[in-house]
Parts: C-alpha cells; sequence; structure tokens
C-alpha cells in the first residue's frame, strides 16, 4: 500500500464516533483529492434544473473540483453532459456559465460537434483520420423531477435509480420541470465543502438566523423530550401547525411521510414534507407566499415546505409558490461554491406575481450568514491545538453524515 | 529516519560558520514547518504588552503561524492564554485584535467560556455532558516588566525564569505595566522571519536609516579598533555621550551593564543600556524627548535608550519619555508580521504631552525602510545561484543568531 | 533511481508520436521544474537585444524562472552576464528592468563591483578578506545578429556556434546590432511555455487573427497537396508572390533557403525567408511598410519577412522597415511572460518615419488573440478528462517542438 493510503485509513480508523471529524480532513490537500476522487467522481451531483436547458442547443457548464462538465439540451430534446474539453489538443469548449448554441465549436481550431457529441467537422484532416473516434467524452445525466444530476463515475451508485423513484412522487405536484428560473445566486464561502454540509445539518447555530427563524422552527433536530426551554413555546407551535399540515397534505394526496437513510446507504438523503410558521406559506417576514402564482396546480399556498438533503451535494426547499435549490461545489480545501437557484411557475411574471428581490432575501441572507459561521469553522479546524469535540443529540444528522462520508472514504481506501 | 529529517540534518551539518545560511532557510515549506516546530512551538514568543489588556476581560488575540491564542486579563486581574479554538467543534472564538468580553462565547454554538476558560454553559446537552472536561485548552503566559510572552510547549524552557531575573531589574524603573499604548503599527514584510531578526542585529546596513541615524549612533557592532574611518568622529561623540550615560546611570542607581548571551542559551538575550546623539533623550530630529511626561518616576529625559534583544522574535527600545517593542510573526516562508506599538506614561496626554506622529516617525520610517531591505534580501537567497557569504566582523550580533537557531533546529532534530 | 524520477521517464516512455502531450506537462510543478533545469538551465535563451545595451554601463535585468540574470555593456564595450545575487548575503542586485550604471551597488550593505563583475569594494572588512573571491557569478552570453542569448549551463549546448553561424547570414543584412528599440510589450499568459510555444508553431489556427491574415498568408504549414479548399485562393497569390520575392533575394543576394531542423538537433531552430501577402512589406492592414527607414542598407521594403523560430524559448519576424522578436519565459506552470520588442533602424525618428501605434498594432492584438486561445488549453489540458489528441497534417511543427522537448527530457533523466 502506498504510504499516503495508510496515513489515510489510520486517520479513518482513527474516529471517535460522536464527536467532529480531524482537522486535516478540512485542511489538507491530500483528503481534498480524495474527497474529489471518493466522492465527487463517484457520485450523482446536483447541478442544474431541467429550467435552465429548456431549448434544444442551451447549455450550462459547471466546474466540479478539477472537472468541467456541459450540461445540454440536445436537438431531440434530451439532455446530455459531456466533458468540457475538445478531443484534438484539449482545449476547454465553452466558458463556465450558460448559453446557447447549435452546434459546439471549439474556440481553438473550430473541431465542431452536434449536440449529440459527435465531431462532424474537425478542418484539414488526412483521408483516413475517423471522426468516429472523436466524440466528445460524454458524461452520465439524469433530471429527477426537474433537478439535474450528472456521475463522473463509469458505473454510477446502484442505489440511485430508487432513490430517485422514492424521491419524485414528493416533487412531482411542484412540477418543477417546467418552472422557470427567477434569480440565481453564487456564493463563494472560505470553508471546505463538508463545513458547508455539516452547516447545514443542523439548526443547533440557528440563533444566528434571524430571518430564516420567522418561519423556519428552530426546534428542527429536537425530539420531543430534548426540546430546550427555551424552545418550547416555538415548539407548540410547531405541534398545532404539524397536526394542520399533516390534514391537508392527507386531504390533497402529497406524501409527506419522512425518510431518512442518511449513512444507510451509497446515496444518503433525507426528504420531509414540513409546517412552517407563521402563515406558514414561504420563507417571508410574516410567512405569505413571494409568489403569487404557485407552482404546479396546487390549491393552496399554505403547504410548508418539502426539505430534500441529498448526499453529498445538495439540499432544496420546495414550496407551495416558490422552490429553492442548493449545489455544493468544493473549489479547494478552503473554499466551496454555493450556488442557489429560487424556480417559480412558468408564466409567473416578475414585478406582478413576485418580486425577485422579497423572493430571495431570507436565503440570501441565510447564506451569507452560514458563509460567516462557515469561515469561523474552517479557521478554527485549521489551528493544530483544535481537537474533535462532541456533537450535541440535535446534531444527529452532522454525525450522520461524516459516518457516511467516513463509510465512502472507507471504500476508495479498501485494498 | 525519515527522508525529510534527513535532509534537514544534513542541511545544518553543512552550516560554514560566519557565512549566511543557505537560500531553502528562508523559502522552503520545510524549513518553515520546521521553524514554527522548533522555534515558535517551544519558546517563549512576546506577543503583547501588559498595557493592552488592563482591565479584566480585555483580550487581544494573536496568530502565531498556524496558531491563534488569546491573551485575556481574567475577572481576578491575572494573565490568562488560551488557544482561540472552540471544545465544541473547532470553531473560532475570537478575531484577531483586541477587545473586551464579559464571557468568552463561541459565535457558531454558543458555547460560552469564563474568563478563566472554564466552560459555562453549552446549550442543549445530554444531563451527563460533563462541561469541566471541555474547557479553553490553556497556553502558558507571563509578564516580564509589562511585557507579555506566551509559551505554546507543554515544558517551556527552563532558562526563561532567570533569563527574566535578569532583564526585570532594567525594565523596572520605566513602569511599563502601568504604561499606555500610543501608537501601534502592523507592517507585512515580504521576507522570511529570519532576515526580519538577522537584519535587526547589526548597523552595517544603516546608511538606509537617515532619520534614525539622527541619534542612532552608527558605530553600532564596532570595536574601538574595528571602527570604518568614515565612522571615527561619530565614534569620539559616542565615546564622550557613553562617559557621561555611565555616570548619569551610576546616580540613578540604572542598571545598564551588557549582557549577551545570543547563542550561549535557549532563551538568547541581549540587554545593554547606551547613549544616544544629539540631545540623547529620544528617537527625534534634534533627540529631545517625544513625550514630555516622563515614564514611571525617571527624573530626567536624558538616559539614552534601554536596548533589549530576546530570542527568536523581538526587540525593544526603552527610553526615559517613552518604549516602542517589536514583535516578529512567521506567516509564510516570505512573508512575516512586524507588529510595533509604543508606550507612553499612563497619564500621558495625547495632543499635550507628546504628538503620535512625532512619536513615531523615526520608527515608522525605519520598519519601511528595512521592509524594503528585507525583501531584497529574500529576493536574492531565493535565487539557485545564491550561495551563502562571509558576514563582516560587525555582523557578529547576525552570526550568533544564526548559530543559535541552528542549535535549536538540531535539538528539534537530534534522535 | 528516485522513485520521482521514474514516473516522469513512464511518462516520457508513454508519448504517442502525432499526439499532443499529456495534461501533467503543463499543469504539474514536478514537470514545471524539470522543464527550468533541463530546458532553461540548459539551453542557450533569447533574452534581450544588443539595441537595449547598446553603452557600456547598460543593462538589463531578466527573470528566468527562480533565476535573476543582468545582461550588462561592460566598461570596455563587451556584452557580460552575472547572477543578479550580491556574493555577501545574497541581496538582489538590480531590479527587473532596464538602466544604467556605474558600478554595481548592492542596496543592502553597499558590497560594490565593477562591471566586469569584480567586487572593488566591501566596507569594514579585515585585512584577509580576499575581494578576489567574491566576483559577481558570471552567466554565458553571446549576440547572434544583434540578439543578445545567455545560457545558465557551465557547459553551454555544443551545437549553438554552428547554429549561430548558419543564422548570421540571414540576419546580418538587417544590422539588428545597431538598430533602436522602438516598442517593448511584456504580456502575462495564463499558460504553460510550451503551450505558447506550440501555438506559434501552426497556423491551423489563424482564422482567430485577422489584423495577422491581412499580410500572413493563412496556407503556412500547409503541402501545395494538403492545401484546404477555402485556402486556394490564397494560396494562388502565395505562389505568385513567393516566385517575385525569391526572384528579389537572388537579386540582392539575400539568403532565403527553408532550414528546419527543430528536433534533430539541440538547439532546435528554422529559418526562412518567405513573402507577405498584398504589398508584402509589412505587417500592416494594406502590407505598405510601418517605418519609412529601412534596416541597415536595404534598398527596398519588399521583402517579405524572415522568420526565425528558436528553441527553446524565441521567434522572430525581420523584415525590411522593421524587425519584432518574441522572448518566452516561464513564470509557473500555467503562468508565461511574452515579451515582445520592436526595432527600427537606428535614425528613424518616431512621428516621422514611424507611428508606434501602426508599428505595433498587429502584433500586439496577435499576442492577445493568441494569450486567449493559450488560456484555453491550459484550461482544458488541467482537466482529468482530457486525454492527448492527434495533431493535423499542418500541425507538424508543433509535433516536431514535443519530439525535441522529449529528447531533452530524456537526456536530463538518463541514468
Amino acid at each position: 500500500m502506498e504510504p499516503g493510503k495508510s496515513r489515510l485509513l489510520d486517520a479513518v480508523a482513527r474516529r471517535v464516533a460522536g464527536h467532529s471529524l480531524e482537522g486535516p480532513y478540512y485542511t489538507d490537500r491530500t483528503f481534498f483529492d480524495l474527497d474529489i476522487t471518493a466522492i465527487f467522481t463517484r457520485q450523482w451531483l446536483f447541478v442544474a434544473v431541467d429550467a435552465e436547458v429548456p431549448e434544444p442547443g442551451d447549455c450550462s457548464t459547471v466546474e466540479i473540483g478539477p472537472y468541467s462538465v456541459i450540461v445540454l439540451r440536445d436537438d431531440e430534446g434530451g439532455l446530455r453532459a459531456f466533458h468540457n474539453v475538445c478531443r484534438h489538443r484539449g482545449a476547454r469548449m465553452l466558458d463556465e456559465g450558460r448559453g446557447s448554441v447549435g452546434n459546439l465549436v471549439c474556440g481553438y481550431h473550430k473541431w465542431t460537434y452536434g449536440t449529440d457529441g459527435a465531431l462532424r467537422h474537425a478542418p484539414a484532416q488526412p483521408p483516413d483520420f475517423d471522426r468516429d473516434c472523436f466524440a466528445l467524452k460524454t458524461v452520465h445525466v439524469r433530471s429527477v423531477g426537474g433537478l439535474v444530476f450528472v456521475c463522473l463515475a463509469d458505473e454510477p451508485p446502484a442505489d440511485f435509480p430508487e432513490v430517485a423513484a422514492r424521491i419524485e412522487p414528493y416533487l412531482a405536484p411542484h412540477e418543477l420541470r417546467r418552472a422557470k428560473v427567477a434569480a440565481r445566486c453564487d456564493l463563494v464561502e472560505n470553508g471546505n465543502w463538508k463545513l458547508v454540509m455539516e452547516n447545514n445539518r443542523e439548526c443547533y447555530h440557528c440563533d444566528g438566523h434571524p430571518e430564516l427563524l420567522r418561519t423556519f422552527f428552530p426546534t428542527y433536530g429536537y425530539t420531543r423530550d430534548s426540546v430546550p426551554a427555551n424552545l418550547r413555546q416555538a415548539h407548540e407551535r410547531y405541534l398545532r401547525a404539524d397536526a394542520e399540515m399533516r390534514a391537508t397534505y392527507e386531504r390533497l394526496g402529497l406524501p409527506y411521510a419522512l425518510i431518512e437513510e442518511l449513512h444507510e446507504r451509497t446515496t444518503g438523503f433525507r426528504i420531509q414534507r414540513d409546517a412552517l410558521d407563521l402563515a406558514g406559506e414561504s420563507f417571508t417576514p410574516d410567512g405569505t407566499a413571494a409568489c403569487r402564482r404557485l407552482l404546479g396546480d396546487l390549491p393552496t399556498p399554505r403547504l410548508g415546505h418539502l426539505a430534500l438533503h441529498l448526499q453529498p451535494n445538495s439540499w432544496f426547499h420546495v414550496l407551495g409558490d416558490h422552490a429553492v435549490t442548493f449545489s455544493v461545489l468544493p473549489l479547494a480545501p478552503d473554499k466551496t461554491l454555493l450556488r442557489t437557484t429560487w424556480l417559480v411557475h412558468p408564466e409567473a411574471v416578475e414585478g406582478e406575481d413576485y418580486d425577485p428581490g422579497t423572493l430571495t432575501k431570507v436565503w440570501t441572507a441565510t447564506n451569507e450568514q452560514d458563509a460567516r459561521l462557515v469561515a469561523r469553522a474552517q479557521q478554527g479546524v485549521a489551528n493544530p491545538a483544535y481537537e474533535p469535540g462532541p456533537y450535541a443529540p440535535t446534531e444527529y444528522q452532522v454525525e450522520a453524515f461524516c459516518t457516511w462520508y467516513l463509510a465512502r472514504l472507507r471504500e476508495e481506501l479498501r485494498p
């Protein structure tokens, strides 16, 4: 075994259950490279929404560690994904971002590919040049209820179809596949991607989110017995709202049961339809809808939120009036891109049905607050005096994330 | 032995006495990491002055390589130092700089520590959670005549108490412990921390310091026999001023004898009370005091300067009217923070007794001149064509610093 | 053999002829360091023109990887080159750029060297100090027809004198040795130095150079049989211009034959006098001369261009009215400096005989276009999904460059 590999296995073996991970997981280039290999080139990653590439030729380019992937709607309306690298001398094909193309033309020597990735033209080649050998390299891609995932592995995880099948009924009533993008925001956080994910798995820090806590119950992650004294009043409100919501979900036939399989499977996930506080409709100061036109054909905005968490790199809040998606992309051991996208009904009119500022305000503020906390955590775990400490009971999902993560490393490192 | 370690030992063994160090000592990340371990986690480091944390709850946070340390006045008025890392998930507690706190509260999940470091409150923990296991980790701290030192080692160097006892009588008459901070300046130099220290150990380069040379005798580092022709006139002035100063020191009972033990001990140091040129009182264009109110109860400003050099990271000029302290903190192989602090009598009034611009002018200019020289030295030693050259006799203190430094590396690397 | 070395040899052995190089050659720090050692400290490098240092004391300082070299005209009018490092404590002597000196004085401790590199003065040394031991370290330097080359090796490549002797007759009629610098431009490209050189060896990408293609025949690199249909008209024009030019060259006794020895020798090179389109005189929109005063004593501006390519780091276009030189200097695996210099007759008057904007316009635009292509190539080859692809026939000189480059690595790495 390589010495580097045994050092990594030792670290994994040393982990104390219930405690945070050692510093090097978050700061060391070797661990970062391992994360790219063991997690980001193996798993299905959430990178876009169908609504970003609605028409043939529409494309979106996303950076995944050292990789760059083009997500494209082909001429037949199907989703395609390709490595963003010309087959000639390797030049990058498309810049990062979104656009629309007829063919994919390399800017260097004009090698030209169809939307199916086939090489259509390479200038000035000899007669025996075989274009069929030089199609763009494909990347696995699929949409789950309007959410676009890619997988860089040759063989994607075997359990993803099952996960997708269990998630889709929750998403279906919101019809995200035909939604439209109302707003987008990229935020570079000064912390490791795992700190960004861990931060999202607990509300133990929610004191720092005054805008979010207008509607998001701070009792998230507590059981009835463990709710602390200062949250008991909120918990009472939650129980009443929860009872009402369950009745609504039953009446409308909306799936709502909690599924929580964060560490038991390759594609760890959690899904739950849950109540919100105040008007219970949306993430706004008084909880009323931020968009008048509701998603799909939903008959009422008072639906709380469908919370979906999908490892390794995403979470979602899908409401009656809008949806907001979060994609986490590692840039460096201490730099992570958080990409947030807000979706509304395709016919919702900006300025009439919704105001983008109101729509995005809570999560923009919450993201920035989280970014400050993540930066503070990154600074601390980079200090050699840091030693892993114990998670509180309400942080059990962070523990589950770490357990899942280490299982992935073990799989990668096994002889 | 690890291969890296043997490479380092080879370099140490290769050193030619009387010659500058090889380039990698100043440029190589491995040597930088070794310096942090062998020097900055072993030695007592000058990081603050008592005057920065006069009242209970006052705190100052300082970065030492990858470490961050909180220096704090506790509720009983004692000095404390802690690692700036929460015992929960490791978040940084305090930002760099100075402030005042009641308790130390982690911004992430509100774990709350007293000024004694004890964990007072951790929200929502189970009944068996033992707060006593999670006090902030302590760092050794002590004040020597108003100068605050910390030591990251479990066992600090055994000789420091003796060094402190020999230094304190020199410092005592200036009463720095109850002085006040008149000004501060942080300067990031583009050079290795050793180049900053070496530059300070010789006046061979003093031509480049016109403001300083108004009062600082350029004959520093020369013996009577070795004074070059162009400095003989200055040397005559020095001898006259020196004779007068010795009489003054004797009359006032001020310790003044030179102690120079730069490489003979773990805590290398040098102390000397010495004459200044012109009015002989302070670092000003005509040598007169920059602060009307004198330090302590000193009866006259005409006292020259008490020059203290303390390895690995500090030097000081303590005068009748003010004191100026210098703390050197490594940031990267080629980046070093020089932190300069000016102290005056606690009752000296800005604008009446002293003008901050006049007080700080000479050393601000001198620091900037030195920074340019250090940057030039760093650029040169990074060139593979550089080979160590011979120190001039007047650079004997630089040689002593290198000897001391290599002894520390040998101790660290010995099998 | 060191493990690192065997990894490099494996990569060299793995190379498929006719295909681009693997990604790590362009992105990996180990390969970059190997390039500095195997190429840039072994070969003659084009770094300046005689016209930059015409008078005694004139000097130009150039960075070559971690090295810094002073090119200097000495008191006797000879060319000298020295490592830009003081022999005392290694401080950098001169900043990058051009200047004029009487002596070379180190800014740190005033060690003073003559223009012959001898140490003339070192202050305050003991009587037995031997100045003769501390002359500046020399670097090989020579001018070839007014183009200045340095070599960092102890023993420069044995074949350079022969190459120089074959090149000089082509250059001689243009009398660059007494030309003057009309303009200079430094451009930092976001790509490996080899991508910059490779980009220059083919016109397969020339569609992206509209300004250059006014006069530069896009058929460069094609044989009569391989000219693509869209370039046939241009090729007809080229054949006519070529025939006329050959007659002119014969009449004027100007050497013009193609010599192409890109990979057959240590100092790979290519030289050819060739026609330009339209007026055929210069790189201008209509092909007419950009400088009224011609180089040397040339009787006509209608001379096309003398194209010289000299590995590892330079190319040149020498015309009737001006010359333009290109020097490629590696800064990092993904950063390269391209230094462009325009030369005109020493008595040509700016504003009368030439307008600097017109003179520099085409190559400034072309350089910027190339920089964008090189950056795109660098981004692509850094993607793990990149795999080497086949060169088109018209890219045969890129293939030759790679072959030459790998031969240099093999020489360096052989046991």
